[in-house]
């Protein structure tokens, strides 16, 4: 067998690899690169501009732990809009809660839905068949922009990291949109980078930094996503008026029956104690 | 500069590697292959038999984990046995308790002990300055063997995989004789791999069987290790009557004014709680 081999630098002289069995899908599309392989140990997995998006194996950590933790905290949650989350697999844990009336998906690059849908059905089958999912192929920063005032109960910002086409989900007017359109028990939950290797760890600081000004209610939470940057991942949980522990509600969220990999109610508790220097990280800004 | 690369096989077809500036040492021990590298992220790290031991960034991690956990739900532990932890970090963090007389520390291999004084005081500069280290060049399993009932209050197994002079630190008899050798509040704590990557899985799910079938309370825990595989790691906690959540203790431990990077109360409770695939596979051996 001839090495096929996919390398991510996690840090200039730190290198993820993964030697692929097949190169599915190579494509420029208008936004980024995308690329689609098959691989023994992670099965299918794609990349945006060379970086790890979704693998099989792992990408339901991921979806577990951007969804449950605030479907968990609001039982009420009825219009979801999720930003990027091109592979489906945020929206297929969403279509999970029958209590769910709207999920918009707002995500500027279709060739990656399109791809998904072809390539990985596991996280993109149900933007097919779930008729409360609504696509709309935009920029997630003037989607929200455009919104009227308070209309979603969550919004998920499932989206790659602050370069390239992500660099608007990271910014203080996206922030602000995303503030005024949640109604007044919304929550933001956001992809929230990481805190090891000293380029995500900045990112972190700076998005910690907006959202906290910003929100009454500013947390981040944890959880292992191995194929990622130092497989140590985090989220931010932002609202008005919810708090993701005190508001947590597992007894009705156990009522619902979820079977789930990742996501557990101890974990939920759990997540958001992060390590001493993460917290030192977050709150003094560097 | 040339491109000097060490790489791990995380599985056959997943590869981690570091670009180092310089490999510092290399030697064939009577045990094992032992290499020191110097790294721009890393700092200075080890490997036996080509696998990541220990290296500057990360290591407070897994040695805040294997020392503080035990040491805060139990605040009378006098006597002290750590099992390989040949790199001295165990062995600093367990010096910092004052009430803590003795600290027994048996590695087989004396050259891992010898290198880590030479190349990483950061970890090993406790075992030449502290005069409750009590080091053995033995094998541990014949240690705890001939060692007497009930002599200490915590034994830390820092071992490597159970491959190579680690195997026997995996063994029935090895934790039989670690039960025996315990007094009636003594607590065991072992390196007790990953829940991610099939070889590890495995070796985990064999640990706990055989663990759980031999102390009335055997516990699993989980931290973030950026530089094992997958950054998913676990230690085993096991005990006769303490429960590391019952009868954690904070307050007291708080009292102690410990400055530690990852461990901190929070987090203490906060690793018991596992993923739900980490849960079942424990439970149901597989």
């Amino acid at each position: 067998m001839s090495h096929k081999i996919y390398t991510e630098k996690w840090a200039k002289d730190v290198h993820f690899s993964i030697e692929y069995t097949s190169h599915i899908h190579h494509e420029e599309s208008p936004f980024q690169t995308i690329d689609f392989y098959q691989s023994e140990t992670l099965g299918t997995f794609f990349t945006l501009d060379g970086l790890m998006m979704v693998n099989q194996k792992d990408e339901f950590s991921y979806h577990d732990m951007i969804s449950h933790v605030p479907m968990s905290v609001n039982p009420n949650i009825k219009r979801v809009l999720i930003i990027g989350g091109g592979d489906g697999g945020t929206a297929r844990e969403i279509s999970r809660y029958p209590h769910v009336n709207q999920i918009d998906m707002v995500e500027i690059d279709e060739r990656v839905v399109k791809l998904s849908i072809e390539y990985l059905p596991q996280t993109a089958s149900k933007l097919e068949t779930d008729e409360r999912i609504h696509l709309y192929f935009e920029d997630g920063v003037a989607f929200v922009n455009q919104k009227e005032d308070g209309y979603y109960d969550l919004v998920l910002v499932d989206s790659t990291d602050p370069i390239g086409p992500g660099e608007g989900l990271f910014s203080k007017q996206f922030y602000d949109d995303c503030f005024r359109i949640l109604t007044d028990d919304g929550i933001l939950i956001n992809q929230h980078e990481s805190p090891y290797f000293d380029r995500d760890k900045k990112e972190m600081i700076r998005a910690h930094k907006k959202i906290k000004e910003l929100f009454p209610i500013a947390k981040v939470y944890q959880f292992h996503q191995p194929t990622y940057p130092s497989g140590h991942w985090l989220f931010g949980f932002a609202s008005k008026k919810l708090d993701p522990i005190k508001d947590h509600k597992p007894d009705l969220w156990e009522e619902l029956d979820l079977d789930t990999r990742y996501y557990n109610s101890d974990i939920h508790k759990a997540a958001f104690a992060l390590p001493t220097y993460v917290r030192k990280a977050l709150k003094n800004n560097e």
